[in-house]
């Protein structure tokens, strides 16, 4: 498999940045869940750049969806979203092809494809293909709350500053779809957002740490070999660009605790339901979920396109040369990266909920 | 898919701590590489308990290759690896069915098995089972060896004591495989095995993060969507026991960093070829090799068996108890665990190649 | 996986008869082919009715390749290929709903659906869709054709009349590429045609057997266990609607034949190369092609919608009717399913070849 | 995916005819199934040559089932049976390396494992392979019984002697399962026997056309693209040594009805339940059941190994030779190879309904 992913959930992704049109095929979604577009459109509006701290592309995001809802309702066949793109202006890239942007894909692309990759604006490689996953995303996340599964994401530390630590896990993930900078505390957000416009003042951008939980999870998803949850999740969070790190639970931390320390005690909770008092885990043991919140973090590194001057080669004419990238560009992704996250992580979900209870388990 | 892994060399794995055999089957793997039963004697040795820092179960791992091989060589067809298991104690285990131990798989197991699940030892979830996945690797590494590929895996952090870098890639991976602890310094080697054998003595155990480099990949291996290079490892290593994250390049520290630091600027080699003067990319670049050496990490939890007292409950009766491990377990994993990584490691990368070079690639 | 076929090379279809669009998805075509438009188009009115043995419904398949292909080459990354759909008549066919056409997906789909499926025209059933895998097969079988891997389809049976067998195969198949009726032999298409007028006259329809053939293919291609070269056909062809039997080389003949007559003796060609005096495996032994010329059989079943009146229930309201379906609709598929047997057939073996071979094997 | 089938039930076979041991590895089953070793041994029985009509070769099938069963029930995780191999006659083999058999994979598999393969008896092609499989499809088979689900195949024609048709489905398929020659006349048996031991004097062989029935199918289980019911049955029908042919309902007989006769009229049953007055479709309905019994068809080509004096090649001298093949082997495998259609059948229908209603569904 290559631009598809799943097995009972499936999505498939295409489109290159200045090509005709972006798109995304789900496949395997229950028959019967009501798409509301003003929810597509709202996830496509998070995940749109935003003022200073963001590239000033222009991108509509009219997205059409072709296929696989009638009615309102999802049809249980596959739905298709395409998108136009528009606001292209290819001949700013046309003339720096081979010169290859470091932290980019350009030369990694270039040995791939031997020089046939639309290379224009990063072409199948660029950020702007993942707004068809973000409309196919809204969808799966509808999917979910039918079933009263919900996640969220916030920055949980970028160049520097933290965010709280997640609270009441429903208010607060409702709090964050209400906002474009996905931070929990006002102040961390004036910092981060602050720091944010440092870096693009200096020609700099930065890099961050989202931290993801799912409320409402079944206990007993996931394989011990190969497709534990982590594998699952971790496969999908690895295809957003820019991600280098997936942790669960404590992640990092582990390395410095005592088994006595990391280990969540069980509970038997009031409601008969069974809890743990920590959650290192992240409610995932031995590859399968445990009831708990599942809780994990990706790290988005720094936007590769700075204005600084880098050094580089071009793998055309196989010389060094120094480059300063030009044109539109983010100083920082990690706030529209969490919407990307977010929609992915939900199809993965879905994916593996409709193969563990049933293809209708959803609808 | 659940128990199997991978498109074009699939390893399907099976097998419970204390029934009859456990076993992995590896296919696709080209015919004509020679499988030194050797090397796969020595791997197995690596994953082998050893010592004071180890748990006391004497397992003999004495494998027979049951199809694949013909004359000493891949034939092509499914490899089967089988191992009988011996040493086993069940009655150690029967009696504490349903009293779920911390930072362990029983409850989850039982949420998704309903009870029917083999508990003795952990079952399919015990870390035995990666015996056969190790001697799956080392024939996955012969493979990779005879296009100049290696890989090697030292414990980089343990309980807060870290080793040195990697230094000449090659003698530095040449050099783990001699040792049952794979760290680089000796001083290092004497702290960590200090912090082990004092958490041990308190009837506790440690963490620790191992690094992961690999050398001589082909530049252009991986897919932008889904199968990027990191999503296909990541998958992989989330298999492995205890392994609660997965970092590429420069990792959890791309956080802090600096588009103008983080990004590796390209350069021409006098060989030239396309090098990077950084690599904190770690070789992947928009999911796709870059040529560079691919340098991963991967987060290991403190084991969590512990003769410690810990608060748990009996999912049987539906109630709290107290739960104080007995029996034999490791007050650390991630010494034993690196073989496992490095043979999983080795099959997901067979895999890649397998699938972008043809089935005949690496015969 | 639901609506995507493939490993290495794969398709995934997506749309309804009277929805938005319908479209394919063609992923892991090496880059570099030149996509001829000419040829695709040529293709979509190979499936177009045509005359008096087709429906009436006019369809324009204004298709756009959406992405994966730039300055007229694949560029290795997803081909997207959409459709509008127009020319739809949904009143048709919205007072019909509950009355289960017989022979058609009507009620087996709202078994499957619970009524949600988008009903109009057939829905994800039409042959409608399969206009778009029409599109994308031709970008297949130009891959094919770097390659000199030809293949091409003919009306083996209608009717009880019977085409005269293949004789020199790559003039036959460039012959049948000329025609919007796929039989060899001028004098057995007369008699087909007058079946089929026949048929229709009477409010009727009628079934046939295509017969394809490929040439060039290399021997070693197909694995044992599953995936034999005949399983990966047969599962595509048993997609193609009205499909309901594949058969290889001397198919149902060979219940009746002695094995001394089933077997192909092996023979060494003039140019060295192995070929058979017979062909009775049609190309394939034990799953794996042998060098030959690649052979199959598939039947398809008459035309389900027919004028005449027929028993049937609605099972909306759970009582017995009688039917006549009105509207547009073809006497025989045959002709039609022609195109989209050689499509699917030629994606398939990209597929197999891309498994075998690499990435870049086709390209 | 090469020796691995399906996507939520998962088979994986591996071994050569004269290796160390046979297996398979079957996975996603249901924890709590009960195994009935009887049952195992009996389908075992079926496949094994038996009497005058079959090899010599005398095969004692020491099944070990090697993990997944606990306490005489499925865990849910792979259950692997592995089978020593005994009775191995390997001289016999060496001499002839490069002689190909005709209607033999021996050439096929030369271009594809490059000489590296296991050709001892045949190695992996071995119909040999098949008795794990059969094992596994015990299990399977005992699992669809819980649900109700029963399946059943005889010798629809042999040498062209038709046995009778189905009559009470449920009688006929208990009636098979006790016979070692699955005929339903006494009369065509005796006929079939007759044609199979003349062949058998004669040194030569006979094929045979073999017709399995499904009861108890719910309706809605199938994809229409790509993972219709029919190609996922043809898909694993085309694994099974010797199947040449995969045709559902009517088959091939389609090509000669009107769609009038075709067409199955939908009928309300006096339970309520919809049924069709005819079975030509065999039970599906644009690739998904509809609730009919299932019915499909597959031809066995007659065994290519025989006594007789055939024309073939050399393929290590590059010459042409003649061959008679000495050895144990059958004069017809049509009755043997019964038990492998059951078996695959079931396993496919399993990961059908698996992926359909989850993995407990037939738990």
């Amino acid at each position: 498999m290559k631009n598809t992913f799943g097995t009972s959930v499936c999505l498939t992704v295409f489109g290159e940045s200045h090509g005709p049109f972006i798109g995304a095929v789900l496949d395997g979604i229950a028959p019967g869940i009501e798409v509301d577009e003003e929810e597509i459109r709202h996830a496509l509006t998070l995940r749109r750049p935003a003022g200073r701290i963001s590239t000033a592309r222009q991108e509509k995001d009219e997205y059409t969806i072709a296929s696989g809802v009638f009615e309102g309702k999802t049809t249980g066949t596959p739905i298709a979203i395409i998108i136009p793109n528009a606001d292209t202006r290819s001949k700013d890239y046309k003339k720096t092809y081979g010169l290859a942007r470091p932290g980019h894909a350009d030369f990694a692309a270039y040995c791939k494809y031997h020089g046939f990759e639309d290379y224009r604006g990063g072409g199948h490689f660029s950020g702007r293909v993942t707004s068809a996953l973000v409309a196919a995303g809204a969808i799966a996340r509808a999917a979910l709350a039918k079933k009263g599964i919900y996640l969220g994401t916030h920055i949980k530390e970028l160049a520097g500053v933290p965010d709280r630590a997640f609270g009441d896990l429903k208010a607060d993930i409702d709090d964050l779809y209400g906002k474009v900078f996905p931070v929990l505390s006002a102040e961390a957000e004036e910092k981060m957002r602050a720091e944010i416009e440092k870096a693009a003042a200096e020609g700099d951008s930065v890099g961050g740490m989202l931290e993801t939980v799912i409320i409402g999870m079944p206990a007993g998803v996931g394989e011990p070999y190969f497709d534990s949850f982590e594998s699952v999740i971790a496969h999908m969070m690895f295809s957003v660009p820019g991600v280098k790190g997936v942790l669960f639970g404590a992640g990092a931390d582990f390395v410095k605790m005592r088994g006595s320390e990391a280990n969540d005690a069980f509970r038997m909770g009031a409601d008969g339901k069974v809890y743990t008092k920590t959650n290192n885990n992240g409610g995932v043991n031995g590859g399968i979920t445990n009831g708990n919140p599942v809780c994990f973090t990706t790290v988005i590194k720094p936007t590769p396109s700075i204005y600084k001057k880098q050094e580089t080669i071009d793998f055309v004419e196989n010389i060094e040369k120094d480059i300063s990238i030009e044109g539109r560009h983010d100083p920082c992704i990690a706030h529209r990266a969490r919407i990307v996250v977010d929609s992915l992580a939900a199809i993965a979900i879905c994916d593996m909920l409709a193969g563990r209870y049933g293809t209708d388990y959803l609808g």
